[in-house]
C-alpha cells in the first residue's frame, strides 16, 4: 500500500501527524488494537513537556540496530475504563533491557491498528528511541502469534509482560509462538485483561525482511485523507476507500450486538440493516477483538486477512469491536491485507480457520490481484 | 523439634538416607507435596550414574552462599500420571543462573514436604551442588506466600517457572508474593497444573535467619524411625508419634472422599469413620492440597500450622490427598508445626483463615507451649 518511499532520518512527528496517526490506525485497526485516544492524549501530554516522538524509515536502520516491538495485550474493553499511560507502556522495555543488558534503539508498533499503531509513540517520546515506520501485522489481530515476524519463522521470545500494577514477567524460552500466546494470555486474564508487552527484540536486517514496512506513514496518510475531506465537506468513507484502495461492501445501520470479554478476549457479533442501495439486506460481523468474516445475508461476504473495516458512515471514525453500538450508522469496508498473510503459512496463522470459521480464504480484491 | 546438630561439611546421602527422607517427607507433607515416589527413583538413577547428592548444614553455608530454592508446583493428582524427572526439576534453577549471571552454590527445598523433600536431591545430584539441610516451611503448604521467608518479610522474586515442555518464564518484579502464588498459579493451570519452580536466590545469612532449619534430617530420622519399627514389628505410628513429638488424634477407617482438581489445587475433604477407642465418631480432614483442618464430629479439633498428618495406621507410610481413598485404615495425627507460622504474621499467610475456615488457631500442643 501507500509508502512515502525515503523519509530524511528521524523525523519528529506533528501534533497534526499524532492526530492523523490515532485516525488511520483506528480505521486500520480493523475493531481492535484498542481505542487510540487515551494513548492519543498521553503522547500529547509528553510532547507539552518536551518530549517528542520521531518516525524513522526501516530502510534507514543498520542492520544490527535492536528494536522493542511494544503493544497492550488484553481485552480493549478494559482499556475504557483503566486508562492506557505512558509509564506502563515503557515498564516491559524496560524489563526487557534488564534482561539484555543493553538499551534499545528504536521502538515499533507489534500492529499498527487502533491504540497499538500510537502505542509506540508513548514509549518514543518518554525514551528518545525513534518510531520505527514499520509494524509487525499492517492492521490489528488478536493474537501474538498472527504477526508477520511469526509467519516468516522468527520466535517472539524473549517477551516481556507488565500489568497494571508492579508485577513483570519474562518468558525466556517457549515451545513456539502459540505457547508464548497461551502463557502470556493466562496471564493477561489473570492481572485483569490488560497488559503492555515487549516482545522478541527485532533486530533491523529482521525488520527490513519480515516487517510490514512504511505502515505508520500508511496509517498518518489515511487520517491526513479523512481530515482533510471532512474540512473540505467531502465524503471521508470516499477518502478512505480512495486513499486505502479499498472496497465499500455494505452501508447501514447497526441493530444488534452480542459481546462478551471472556479469556482474555472481547467476543461477538454485530448485525447491521441495510440503509440505501443494502436496503433489504442484512450484514453480520463476527469478532475476536478485531472483525474476522463478515457475513452479507448468510453468505461469507469478507473474511481475514483481508482488513474488515466497520466506519462512522459520516465522520469516517473507525469503530472498534467495544464501541459498537445499537442505531450507529456504519459502513463497512474492505481494506487490501499484507500480502504475507495470504501465504499458506500465513493463512494458518490469521486465515479465517485461525478464528474458528470453517471457510477457505477468498479475497474480495482476488480479481484484481490475479 | 530433632535436629542432628552439626553435620560435618557437606556428607553424601546414602540410598538407606534417600529412603527414609522419601518416607519421612511423605509424612510431614501433611497429605502435599505431592507423591515422593518417582522423585526417589530419579535421583537413585542418578546414583546409579555416579551422580550423587550431599547434605551441608545451614550453618556451614557462607552467609554470601546463594541458594536455589525449589519445588514442583501444581495439583500433586498430576504428578501421578506426568512422572517428575531431573531436568525438569533443574530448568527453572538454569533459567535462574541464566538470569542472575551467576552460578548457584547450593539447592534447597521450598518445602520439605512430600516429593518437594526428596526434590532438592534431583538438583544436587544432577549439578553437584549440595542439599541445605533446611526448607520453607517445615512441612508442605499450597501456596507460594506460606513460607518462613515470606513471613520473615522476604520477597519471593525473581521467581523461575518451567513447565513439561520448553516452556520457561521468570517474574522478575511483583507487588508482594501473593502476586507472585497468583501469576505462577495461572501459568501452571495453564500448562497442565504441573511445573517446576526456582524461587528467589536466597543467600546463606537469610536461610540461617529466616529458614526452617535441619528439616532434610527431621525427616530422615522420621523415616529411619519408622523402617526401624517395621524391621523390630513394632507399631510405627507409636514410632513417629515418638520422634516427631506428635499427638495422636484419631484412628478409623475412610469412607467418603470428595476430591477435585480445580484451579491448579486438588480441594475437597475426606471423612473417616472411627474404629476401636473412636468408634462412634467421625472425624472430617479438609484439604487444599495439604490437609487444612480437621473435625471431630462437627467440632474443629486441629488446624493449620499445627501438622495434621494422615499416615496408614499399619504401615506408618504418609497418606497424601490425592491417595487417600475409600477403606483405608488410617491414624491422625498432629505433629508440631515450626513456631514462625503461629506469630500474627504467620498466621495471617498459613493460619486457618488463609484456607477459608473462620476459626482462630488453637493449637493441639497449645497447653505444652504455654
Amino acid at each position: 500500500m501507500a509508502s512515502s518511499g525515503a523519509l530524511e532520518k528521524p523525523r519528529q512527528l506533528s501534533l497534526q501527524d499524532l492526530d492523523a496517526l490515532a485516525l488511520g490506525a483506528w480505521i486500520l485497526g480493523t475493531g481492535g488494537g484498542g481505542d487510540p485516544y487515551h494513548k492519543l492524549l498521553n503522547t500529547k501530554m509528553l510532547y507539552r513537556e518536551g518530549m517528542f516522538a520521531a518516525l524513522i524509515d526501516p530502510f534507514d536502520l543498520a542492520d544490527d540496530a535492536l528494536v522493542a516491538v511494544v503493544s497492550t495485550m488484553g481485552a480493549p474493553l478494559v482499556g475504557k475504563e483503566r486508562i492506557p499511560d505512558a509509564y506502563h507502556a515503557l515498564r516491559p522495555v524496560r524489563t526487557m533491557e534488564d534482561f539484555l543488558g543493553r538499551p534499545f534503539d528504536a521502538v515499533m508498533s507489534m500492529e499498527i491498528g487502533g491504540g497499538n499503531g500510537v502505542h509506540p509513540t508513548m514509549v518514543a517520546a518518554f525514551t528518545g528511541y525513534p518510531v520505527v515506520d514499520a509494524d509487525g501485522m499492517g492492521r490489528a489481530y488478536p493474537e501474538l502469534q498472527m504477526t508477520s515476524f511469526a509467519v516468516g519463522g522468527l520466535s517472539c521470545i524473549p517477551f516481556a509482560l507488565s500489568d497494571i500494577r508492579e508485577n513483570d514477567v519474562l518468558i525466556t524460552t517457549a515451545v513456539d509462538n502459540r505457547w508464548v500466546e497461551r502463557l502470556a494470555r493466562s496471564l493477561t486474564t489473570e492481572v485483569g485483561s490488560t497488559a503492555t508487552i515487549c516482545m522478541a527484540p527485532r533486530t533491523g536486517a529482521e525488520i527490513k525482511e519480515h516487517g510490514i514496512l512504511h505502515t505508520t506513514t500508511q496509517a498518518i496518510g489515511l487520517g491526513h485523507a479523512v481530515l482533510e475531506a471532512r474540512r473540505n465537506h467531502l465524503d471521508p468513507v470516499d477518502a478512505i476507500i480512495s486513499v486505502g484502495r479499498g472496497l465499500r461492501l455494505f452501508t447501514g445501520k447497526v441493530i444488534d450486538v452480542d459481546r462478551h470479554a471472556t479469556k482474555g478476549f472481547l467476543r461477538g457479533r454485530a448485525r447491521i440493516e441495510g440503509l440505501g442501495a443494502d436496503a433489504g439486506s442484512e450484514f453480520t460481523v463476527h469478532f475476536q477483538n478485531e472483525f474476522s468474516v463478515g457475513y452479507q445475508d448468510d453468505k461469507a461476504a469478507v473474511m481475514t486477512p483481508d482488513l474488515i473495516c466497520v466506519v462512522d458512515s459520516v465522520s469516517g471514525d473507525g469503530i472498534s469491536t467495544e464501541a459498537i453500538r445499537y442505531g450507529q450508522r456504519v459502513t463497512v469496508l474492505a481494506l487490501p491485507g499484507p500480502d504475507v498473510f495470504k501465504s499458506e503459512n500465513g493463512l494458518t496463522f490469521a486465515g479465517p480457520r485461525a478464528f474458528g470459521f470453517d471457510l477457505d480464504f477468498r479475497s474480495v480484491f482476488q480479481d484484481e490481484s490475479k
